[in-house]
């Protein structure tokens, strides 16, 4: 009788697994962008890489997706690098007067980022150079760790008031977790430094340390009271920006990314956004252009280069104010037209 | 009838399986390594840190491994990437007679591998650096690629006869292999460049590209015959050796492997092993000593301060004509006693 009677009930317990399958929705992975062309293409090329049999299958290992920063994954306006050392010089400018009056110091303590980007921009970042060396240089890599620390935990950005790594733009928060979801590798790849952004990678971002690449410069080994540190140096600083992206890229990783995002401002995601075009994989360009001043900040670049670049490389241009729906975890998402 | 068939056979079936399990014996991850102290060590450090609720339990995240290659994973008696070099150098030799009696390249030309191995301990690698720059900056880095895959493909061990990656030692193979499978990532941390060890890892050690760590230098991406490339550059070498080891697995990781392996020479591999040390986690580290001169070779160092490093630091030192039944895969297994 029970073997029977649990035979008896096999086809409907079936039915009912097979009716919940059925009710699934694809979930969608992506829901702070708008559906249009950018969000389309982004899924398109995702499922094509991932898609086995597919002309443009690329295998896990060789999925590799590298994202810049400052602008691309949180807001840049201020930089944050720059209000971290700002932060650093403040703290020690009590024992140089000199500061108020010389530059590069000058410009740190008037919050004069456009003197910082113009130094990096057009003059190999020889002021960031000496900024490095007086802040940063002879801490051990726990003490500058910790003094990165205590600035994300103290300071706020100035327009929204909210802590620093609350400025992560929610929509590349999504393509971050639908790229690694599909297999791929996301790394940073950004101007600033490899060990600031290390701290707050992975709590922000996802990225584990050994994905951030940056500036960086070559430090030390040594005993500090007995003990072994790396100890932070100055010397042979690699700035990771504009034509040497690719260059830190393929220092660190050996291989050129499929999928590449980057923003409009200085030029500086160029060089990657074009790099990721000599792999000859299936690839894929992301320019964030920021043309949302009520939400977020409304800016060009004086060249138009960036732009210039897509138009010519087929790269997809993301509008924050017409792709995002939603800049901001802390923002209200608008809705969907 | 059937329905009564089908359940009279299943208990059997159920006894199949049990069966089967119970006849499954522990699989060896290491049937290249003696039974001993040093293999038992290896065992319990990666059960000790793969079994949740152990108090040395580690997170898959930080299980990070780095290995020295030269004298380490494969054979230093020629150093490979000198050979390479040489291999280059001696192409470019008949447009240089003047080579024949100049330094560094006179030493490279006669095979005086000590003279190289000398510069680099005690002269900061500048006789390394100048034939860098001649043999390979300015090469776009497919050609440097090709160049490599050319040598590997022509050039034999001296000694052994066989293509130089077939003298990866096979107990550190099975190593690899075993760290992998317990969800150790393994990285290279080689003093060879960078770029010559990417083309072989991973079908040598199963090594991924991006983690390769090695000497490198700063390249550029330009034009090349209008496409854009990445050029071999000399400027700003960094050695990765002796105390740069641990600033190079820094900048490349940012994160302290917790196993480390290094091997007797020159103390090159000092510097890991104790940055190793410095980590909070459980860590281990593993010292290849070269005491079999019938199967390999057997060399010591001068000042003996690997083995005195090893000695009042507690690594684990493998005698590789004790521990290891097997060296190369294409030689016999001596028998476990």
């Amino acid at each position: 009788m029970m073997n029977r009677a649990l035979l008896a009930i096999l086809p409907l317990g079936f039915a009912v697994v097979f009716t919940a399958c059925a009710a699934v929705q694809p979930t969608d992975s992506l829901p702070s962008w708008s559906e249009g062309e950018t969000k389309t293409a982004i899924t398109r090329f995702v499922t094509n890489v991932t898609t086995e049999g597919s002309p443009d299958f690329v295998p896990s290992a060789q999925r590799i997706a590298a994202f810049d920063n400052d602008g691309t994954l949180w807001a840049e306006q201020p930089v944050v690098q720059f209000e971290f050392l700002a932060y650093q010089i403040k703290k020690m400018s009590g024992q140089h007067p000199e500061w108020k009056t010389q530059q590069p110091y000058k410009a740190v303590l008037e919050g004069d980022q456009e003197y910082l980007i113009n130094d990096i921009t057009n003059n190999h970042g020889k002021g960031l150079h000496e900024l490095v060396l007086a802040a940063h240089a002879g801490m051990t890599l726990q003490e500058f760790n910790e003094a990165v620390r205590e600035f994300f935990n103290t300071e706020q950005h100035p327009k929204f008031k909210q802590m620093y790594n609350r400025t992560a733009y929610q929509p590349m928060l999504e393509l971050l977790a639908y790229l690694r979801t599909n297999g791929f590798k996301t790394y940073l790849s950004s101007g600033g430094g490899v060990d600031l952004m290390r701290v707050i990678a992975t709590d922000t971002y996802g990225i584990v340390p050994e994905n951030v690449i940056g500036t960086f410069a070559i430090d030390s080994f040594e005993q500090v009271d007995g003990e072994w540190k790396i100890v932070k140096g100055a010397k042979n600083m690699f700035l990771h920006d504009a034509l040497t992206k690719p260059v830190g890229i393929n220092l660190r990783i050996g291989r050129i990314p499929i999928f590449v995002g980057g923003n409009v401002r200085t030029g500086g995601d160029i060089g990657q956004l074009t790099y990721s075009q000599t792999n000859e994989l299936p690839n894929f360009q992301l320019l964030i252009n920021h043309d949302d001043e009520v939400r977020e900040f409304a800016y060009a670049e004086p060249d138009n280069a960036s732009l210039d670049a897509a138009e010519s490389g087929g790269w997809h241009v993301v509008s924050m104010k017409n792709d995002w729906l939603r800049i901001f975890s802390f923002e209200e998402s608008k809705q969907s037209e």
